[in-house]
Parts: structure tokens; C-alpha cells; sequence
């Protein structure tokens, strides 16, 4: 499996990016992957720390996307920038699948507009897995469309629902729509008449409307929203999670009673943190174009970052895209 | 202050809002309670449970509006309601502010089309009181207005932040908008719409957009937001509340080992559980309205309902409402 990763996208880049490319080679197998980034900066770094330069190929690109540019700059100002010199091997077939943890606009506009959606996809949706007290699940779209109409919604629910069968290996996944209430006539326009459509598609275990509070418990395997609301969810679960992580560093580093204490269940926060931890998911595949887009999480260090690696190889692996395909050509 | 109570609202009435009411009275000063709802039931609950009558003056009320009722019933076929009833004693000032934990759209109805909005006010907005990692913030609207317009959006603002300042003593509150990032061009329209809004309103300290990640940690005092999404950060932060205290349980619990590092860290936990328990808070304030009106959350125990009781006081003592009209004036 031939991975292409954008050196300069994310928080740490290059230096974690570089750190989670070397765990891939290392931890998976048959990986190959293609850095694109600026050569002599990378080589350096590769140098510096001690990381054997003829595991990893690295493909020059002079340029790079940040947090500030325009995300259809991608296309002009920065045609040469690492992310879209990435993008043109994956179109190119040099690459099986693609990752980064740059500029979520630019990666949106490249996966479109450079490789393109799949025929009849009408949006593409950034699906973020996320951990609940019941195992992972998949919410889309969390950001990618803003503004959303019934029928995307309904996409994304196939969409989501085919990644956790392919992907995950999951075998009936509950899909559900996030909505201020479980009776059918709740929610905004756009939820009641999605609602409608949801029910009549075939293609997937629907269970009806969902609300904020079961998200986080379980409550569904597939969770389907507009890319505002979604975003808001995938946002203040984060920031849950990070609550929760300091505040039970708080409580046990206390004192040297609360020392003693986190000795004790230090297996039992282990496991939980584990559990809870988005970051062993990977990051969040882009879906709805013809290959396959991993979009790492924007703080990723080389853990995450690896991990995200390991997603794109299952998705590469997977017969996702086919599948949905077959899908729109069936109905 | 004299509160009217609606006994049968809520999942566990009447007996937790029966014994939250004499919580209540015995805790707070200058308070007499008005409990409304089937005098013979009610008296005979008092009686069983050994609590003095002559405490609370019951009013009856043939009739209960339930979950399944529609909102609209409140005037016609459950006019005569404990809600109702409770609503028309406010309206005729035998009473200062209103509790219930029943039916939120029947109360939305109730005090808008019985009690009526202050005259300038376009929306009703259902507030929840919040914890956070720095303290107690008010979000509104989490859900009486699912589909908003930007002036609402604005109106919801300033209404959030007198509250803030009568009623939780708050000096500069910051107001943020819920969005899906901090730039001001972010977002649908309406959220754009009403940043516009946000930044020339001269009664409030607008500090911008906030992401649903910065929320649980404190980044603001009033967050604004239309009552879909508003509804779904509420419930979603309920459900990792919920998620967090299972989790600690079961850490704690799991074997002897554990159950010795509970009780090395049993005080921070209380300390942690009483500082994010929105129970403490009370319930959510109805604001826009010409009289204090309080939704006690649907699940309160006597605890949670005293609770409301108590934030019913506060917010009849306080000039919040007079503070409204006046900024209406000024605009």
C-alpha cells in the first residue's frame, strides 16, 4: 500500500509528521510512503534525529498550505505546495491514499475539485470516528458543508453507514440523525424532511432521530448531522474529553493521598483513557470522492498521526468507494 | 416571595417537587409556596411521608398536562392543568415566579401567549445555566426556537448577559456566539448574520465567535445560539457528564484496590462532582417574558427542584426583567 503524506500540514509538522510516517513503516505492513514536503528541510530533520533516510521516500514540493490561506488557493497560489503536489500523485495513481493534518478548507477543495467526487455524490462529508462508552462511531458530515439540503443528509447516512461496514467491519450499523428530540416531526426543515428520506433508504439500519445526550453513550453507530451541527458535536466532545482528562489529573495529583490512589487504578485510567481517546481512531476520511482522503487531526503528534496512517491503509484496503458506487447505481 | 409550583411536572413528581418544595421552605427565607395539582393526591402524599401541611398552601387542579400533550393544550383542553393553573395565579400576581419541570413546549406556550413577552421581545429564549471548568454559564436558547433569526440571535444576547449581572452577580459577562470557528466569517448565515449584530450591540461584551471545544472549558458567561444547536451542546454535554460519573464509578468500584483509592480520593471527587452536578444550578430561566418563569429540569429529584426554587427567588428579587424593558427603551 502506497500512502502519500503532506509533511507540512498540522500543528507539528514536519518533526511528528515525519515521527508517525517512521512508526507506519515500522509497525505495519507492505507500506510504502511518499513525503512530499520541502526536501532539504525533511532531510535535515531525518538527520538530525537519527532516522535512516532509505525507509521513507520524500518528493520535493517548494511550497506550503497554512492555516491562513485560502482553502481554493490549493489550486492557484499554491499549486506547488506540498499538499497539492500530494494530491497530484494520489490523482496520478503514484499513491493508494492520501493523509494530512493541514488546512481542512484547502484538503476539502483539493479532494473535490483535483480528484473529484464520485458520480452522483451530490457533497462530500468529512466523517470524524469518534469514541463512545460502547465503541467507536462515525459522525458525518462534521464540518465540510455548513449549509445542507434533505438529500446530502441521506448520502451521508450510506456514506457512513458503508465505512463502518468496510472499514470497521461492523455488520448492521444503527444509523441515526442528530435532532432536539427521538419524535419524527422534531428539528429544523432541513432534519424533519432529511428524517423522511433516511427512512425510506434502503441501504441502512436507520433507528430514527437522536439526541446530543446518547451520543457519547453509544447510542448509535452511524450519527448523521449538517456539517454546523456536526462540527458543534465533534467540538464540545472534545472539549469534554479534555475536561475530563485534567480533571482526573487533578484529583490525582493532588496530594501524595491522591498519589497513592492513582497507583492503584493507574491500569483502570489506562484502559479509559485508551477507550476515550479519538486520537486512536485516526483521523477523519473524507468521503464521497473517487479515492481514498484521510484528514489527521490538526494536533496530531506521531501516535495520532500514525494511526491515521493505518486508517488510510484500511481504507485503501477496503472496497469502500466501490461499494458506494454500487450503491448509486442501484438506486 | 411567593413561588407557585407545578406538582405534577417532571419524571419523578409528585413526590421529589412535593419534598423539593419543603427543602425549600426550610432552607430559604421569606418564602411561601404555592403547590398546585390533585389536592387530594397531593394532601394524602404528605400525609404518608410525614410532612406538616400547613407549610405549603396547596391550590387544586383537576387535570395534568403530560410529555405526550401537545404544547397548545395548555389553553384549551388542560386549561385547568396544574400548569395552567399555576400559570393564570403568576399572571393574576398571586404569585412571584413560576416552577415547573413538566412539559417545555406547553410551558414555552403558557408564558408567552398566558404571561405574554416584554413588548419589544421577538422570541421567548429557554436558558440552561451550565457548569463549566471555570464556573456556571447561561446558554440560550437550548431549544424553545429551533428555526432563529439573527435579531433573535441579538435579543438572546442581551438578555443572557442581564441575567448574568442580576442574577448571578456577574460583572462584565463575555457573550460569545456558538459557531464552528473563531473568525467572523464563519458559519451559515444566520450565525454570520448575527455576528454582524453581535458586534454593534452597546449593552453587552461581545467577545466573539467560540467553538464548541472551548465551552466546557469556560471560554465564556453567555453563549449564544439558535435553539437547535443550542439543544444539541446542551444535551451532549449532559450525556459526557453522564459518560464521566459512570466512568469514575466503575474505576472506583472495580476491585479492592479501587475501592481504596476511592476513598483516598473521595473529597476531590465531591469537590469535582458538586462543581459540574448542573443540578446545582437550578433549572433554565425562560427569559423575554414579563414574569420569572423556571423549567426545573425534566429529571429532578427534590434537590434539583429546591434548587429551581431557589434560582425562582433570585430571579423575582433581582430587576432583571425592569433591566430588559430599559435596554429596549434605549435602543
Amino acid at each position: 500500500m502506497r500512502i502519500v503524506v503532506d509533511a507540512h500540514g498540522g500543528d507539528n509538522a514536519p518533526l511528528e509528521i515525519i515521527k508517525g510516517c517512521y512508526m507506519a513503516v515500522n509497525e505495519l505492513k507492505d507500506i510504502s510512503i511518499l513525503l512530499v514536503g520541502q526536501k532539504n528541510q525533511l532531510q535535515q530533520i531525518m538527520t538530525d534525529n537519527g532516522l535512516p533516510s532509505s525507509k521513507i521516500e520524500i518528493v520535493d514540493a517548494p511550497d506550503i498550505i497554512t492555516m491562513e490561506d485560502e482553502p481554493t488557493s490549493i489550486l492557484k497560489e499554491k499549486q506547488y505546495s506540498s499538499m497539492a503536489v500530494a494530491f497530484k500523485m494520489l490523482k496520478e495513481d503514484k499513491a493508494d491514499a492520501f493523509v494530512s493534518a493541514g488546512n481542512s478548507g484547502a484538503i476539502l477543495v483539493g479532494a473535490t475539485l483535483l480528484i473529484k467526487r464520485i458520480r452522483g455524490i451530490k457533497r462530500a462529508a468529512l466523517g470524524a470516528v469518534m469514541p463512545s462508552l460502547e465503541g467507536p462511531y462515525i459522525m458525518l458530515d462534521c464540518g465540510a458543508n455548513v449549509e445542507c439540503k434533505p438529500e446530502y443528509l441521506d448520502q451521508f447516512a450510506t456514506m457512513g453507514s458503508i465505512y463502518m461496514k468496510s472499514c470497521l467491519k461492523m455488520e448492521n450499523p444503527r444509523v441515526a440523525l442528530l435532532n432536539n428530540g427521538t419524535e419524527e416531526c422534531k428539528g429544523p426543515e432541513l432534519q424533519q424532511d432529511a428524517h423522511k428520506l433516511l427512512k425510506k433508504n434502503q441501504g441502512i439500519n436507520f433507528i430514527g432521530n437522536i439526541e446530543g445526550r446518547d451520543v457519547p453513550l453509544g447510542g448509535c453507530d452511524v450519527l448523521v448531522a449538517d456539517g454546523f451541527s456536526g462540527n458543534i458535536t465533534l467540538k464540545v466532545s472534545e472539549g469534554w474529553g479534555k475536561l475530563m482528562s485534567g480533571a482526573l489529573k487533578d484529583m490525582l495529583t493532588k496530594n501524595i493521598k491522591s498519589k497513592i490512589a492513582a497507583l492503584l487504578i493507574m491500569s483502570q485510567i489506562k484502559e479509559f483513557r485508551r477507550k476515550m481517546d479519538y486520537k486512536e481512531y485516526g483521523g477523519a476520511p473524507l468521503l464521497g470522492v473517487t479515492k481514498p482522503v484521510i484528514k489527521a487531526h490538526g494536533s496530531s503528534d506521531a501516535k495520532a498521526f500514525k494511526n491515521a496512517i493505518r486508517q488510510a491503509c484500511t481504507f485503501a484496503e477496503s472496497n469502500m468507494i466501490l461499494e458506494i458506487e454500487k450503491f448509486l447505481a442501484e438506486e
